[in-house]
């Protein structure tokens, strides 16, 4: 069903993107809820139809497995249908209304009515490790057109036949659903990313990728003469602490785990597991090795991203403190699972090089001797998208697990309990995101419903009567939706 | 009451108001609402009991009126309780709970609960303009305490002894009811307040003051190797629009309100009205400028802010486009309320130099020749923190009303109906901020309840045991908080 060859004209260039992308801008601001929830089931639709040929295309493309990227296609468009399922519940519009009050405590107030509206044209950098979830129609492409935003993609030039022919599903859609012109354009090219931030039409830019390309355009989005949000998922290593007692109780199951965890996808997930605490002395670390000695290897998405992963190898390899317990940073076409070793005291003692995110199948072994030991890692990192504890009910009672999920909590987006950390699902209470360098912007998500705040900004009428104000604040919630009035959560009869 | 001379030390060096934040956070993020309520009540309380001599220094040191001030120190005591009964209701924290869900269309979903958390170490950069409100004490020390972020103020140069005097109480407050060493500090110094942007334990800042200053701070927060977020309110000329209906109805009304908003304080608001749209060939002109003329001035804040403003005000009468309506711009110790004229056409084709706010008693009138002409000056303007229409029945039924309040909406945090934009009450509805220039972030307000949004940010935890989570997220709900709950709103019961 896919033309491949009709899709190379799907992309534009950038002045036309934001030409009609501004264009649309009012028109999207004010359309309903309804119509772009119809919008994104639409996509969906359109996407899950044509299933087969985008996969094929997608496993040409990244080397990644037909089945990985068959459940990434349902994510995908199960995140179109969330999305569309938020807008039309209204809740994320926060609609908050304070009515008249003359014997407000500070002073007579006047009625105030707030709620969230789109920021305008919004840029999303596609990452090549997830060629839908986190490209042309993925979560923020989901979120932003539910916000009421349009979309400019910038393509990830790993998979640029699927970019296109994603695109051109989506177009279709929105065209066949009625949606005004300008909601969505692709756009290629590395100088077009870097002309896409600082065009000034733009009012809000969304990346997930590398350290080293988001803080680039970070600091671009933070030099205009007017700055725009840029919200950037950079990296992450992933830490993962096993208490003593798990070690003892479950080290067979925590080795398997891991070491799959940390291969999948050959190891190009944002949320790889990339260091793990083992006590010392237990058996553990050499199960852990033997695990992932026995893991299978893969071809990485393309070729700059596995010599980029052996680059980063490299410092590793030339250290005497580390030593290589499983597989081989020696470049490869298919890199082995690698795994290397060292001990707490080394590794804080030099955190900041042995901290670096090797983006692949690699992770870092480091023995502690005391819980004492174990804190005090937690507490050396820095951001992270996630922080992982395997404990046994002992230590959540009073071990040091309490304390862990305490550091860790202020470290990480997200703390697992007896988990592994790749795997995101795209729920209401979802957070991918953390402290910097795991994201530039620490206030929002980018899975799940609540990343939609990042297309949004809130405006509050004052003494407005119901004829301009938007429905959502209108005195007789026409759109029955859930609102904070008067201080109190009022929900619709 | 108030003993200034026992108020030289309460400021501290940056290194230990760091050091004490960054040791506080910990306890701080593990603190109970009740007690940081406790903590902000009993501020405000000591504050009100020595509101006369508070008062007194403000006078003496702002120039402002007693009246004035005191209602200042009501709004900035009202703001502290109101913080507190915030934290109490639990609402603030977002608290989301998915429970694991074999069946969830993309694949089965773990436990996941989701909630605010403090950021860390908290700057605020006082304010000049409001020696209470927006100072040591003000809205943003009471929404970062409100959230559990340690504060570090550095005080504005303007109020040097109110500043010092209110941090006495303020700490001693904290002392009284055991609040953790290291919640709250006061520095001083303008090198001070660069280094205390760079400071990398700082993880967020919040900051009212002008563009230059605001935008040099936050390019320093964009530029840390670990950039933090920077919420500065920069500058607004807030502009009012009033329909030829409205001109013809209210003349009068209209222009006695101008000149009273614009020259409350000397003019000294962030909101003051420094644009007003009137229809051509109304009387409404010459009376703006006859009410303009018989309006007080008065002293202004300190000597560089009235400096600056006569300094804004050269090049507009340099120009042969603007006439003088009323007042001078001759530079006077106290300067007198002053009015210049343009028409639209002009006004649209200099808009860069034209929009340049002039802080002090100084306003540009417009007079535009139709409709369209109003609508394109509204679609040309920058980013507001408010503005108004000044309208009759029949224009919002199908008037230009609607169209001006959907344009204006886009440019501004706080769309007013016949009001004047100085007075920002403080509620739960209320936004303070807008588009940059008016903020370098447009998420977020910084007057009202969700200005606490600002020292906060979402974790998530997965599959985590009752023992482990926060209060706020176990099953049991302890704290009786609103909650989401599997996509829906559960409040207690």
């Amino acid at each position: 069903m896919t033309d491949t060859t009709e899709n190379t004209h799907v992309a534009t260039d950038l002045e036309t993107a934001m030409t009609d992308a501004a264009a649309a801008a009012p028109a999207l601001a004010a359309s309903l809820p309804a119509d772009r929830a119809a919008w994104l089931r639409a996509i969906a639709d359109r996407l899950d139809a044509d299933a087969d040929s985008l996969v094929e295309l997608a496993v040409r493309e990244s080397h990644l497995t037909g089945p990985r990227l068959s459940g990434e296609l349902v994510r995908t468009t199960f995140q179109l249908r969330l999305f569309a399922r938020l807008v039309e519940e209204g809740r994320y519009l926060e609609a908050t209304i304070d009515h008249a009050d003359p014997d407000w405590p500070m002073g007579a107030r006047p009625d105030l009515r707030r709620m969230l509206r789109p920021l305008g044209p919004a840029a999303v950098y596609a990452a090549s490790n997830f060629p839908f979830a986190f490209s042309v129609a993925g979560g923020d492409t989901a979120a932003a057109i539910a916000a009421g935003a349009p979309v400019v993609v910038k393509a990830h030039p790993a998979h640029p036949e699927l970019s296109r022919a994603v695109a051109r599903h989506v177009q279709a859609a929105l065209e066949a659903s009625d949606a005004p012109r300008g909601v969505f354009a692709l756009v290629e090219g590395h100088e077009t990313g870097r002309e896409l931030v600082l065009d000034p039409r733009l009012t809000v830019a969304t990346f997930t990728g590398s350290l080293t390309g988001g803080r680039a355009l970070f600091d671009l989005a933070a030099s205009r003469p007017v700055p725009i949000p840029f919200y950037g998922e950079l990296g992450s290593v992933n830490p993962v602490f096993v208490t003593r007692a798990a070690a003892e109780a479950r080290a067979q199951e925590i080795a398997d785990g891991f070491a799959a965890s940390m291969t999948l996808g050959v190891g190009q997930f944002c949320t790889k597991p990339g260091v793990l605490l083992v006590p010392d002395g237990s058996e553990l670390g050499e199960r852990v090795a033997a695990a992932v000695a026995g893991a299978s290897g893969g071809t990485m998405l393309y070729d700059a991203i596995r010599d980029g992963y052996f680059a980063s190898l490299a410092p590793l390899a030339e250290r005497s403190d580390v030593e290589l317990l499983a597989g081989s940073p020696e470049p490869a076409d298919t890199p082995t699972p690698t795994l290397y070793g060292t001990d707490a005291a080394t590794f804080a003692a030099h955190i900041d090089e042995l901290l670096e995110e090797h983006f692949g199948p690699a992770a870092l072994l480091v023995r502690y001797r005391s819980d004492a030991e174990l804190l005090e890692v937690a507490r050396a990192l820095d951001g992270q998208l996630t922080a992982t504890i395997h404990g046994e009910e002992s230590d959540a009672a009073d071990g040091p697990a309490a304390r862990l999920a305490e550091v860790l909590a202020d470290k990480a987006g997200r703390v697992l309990w007896n988990g592994w950390p790749t795997g995101v699902s795209v729920t209401y209470a979802q957070q991918h995101g953390g402290p910097y360098p795991a994201t530039t912007a620490p206030h929002f998500t980018s899975v799940g419903t609540a990343s939609i705040g990042r297309f949004l900004r809130p405006v509050a009428y004052q003494d407005t009567p119901d004829a301009l104000l938007p429905p959502a604040l209108q005195e007789a919630n026409p759109w029955r939706i859930p609102r904070l009035v008067d201080g109190e959560l009022v929900l619709p009869a």
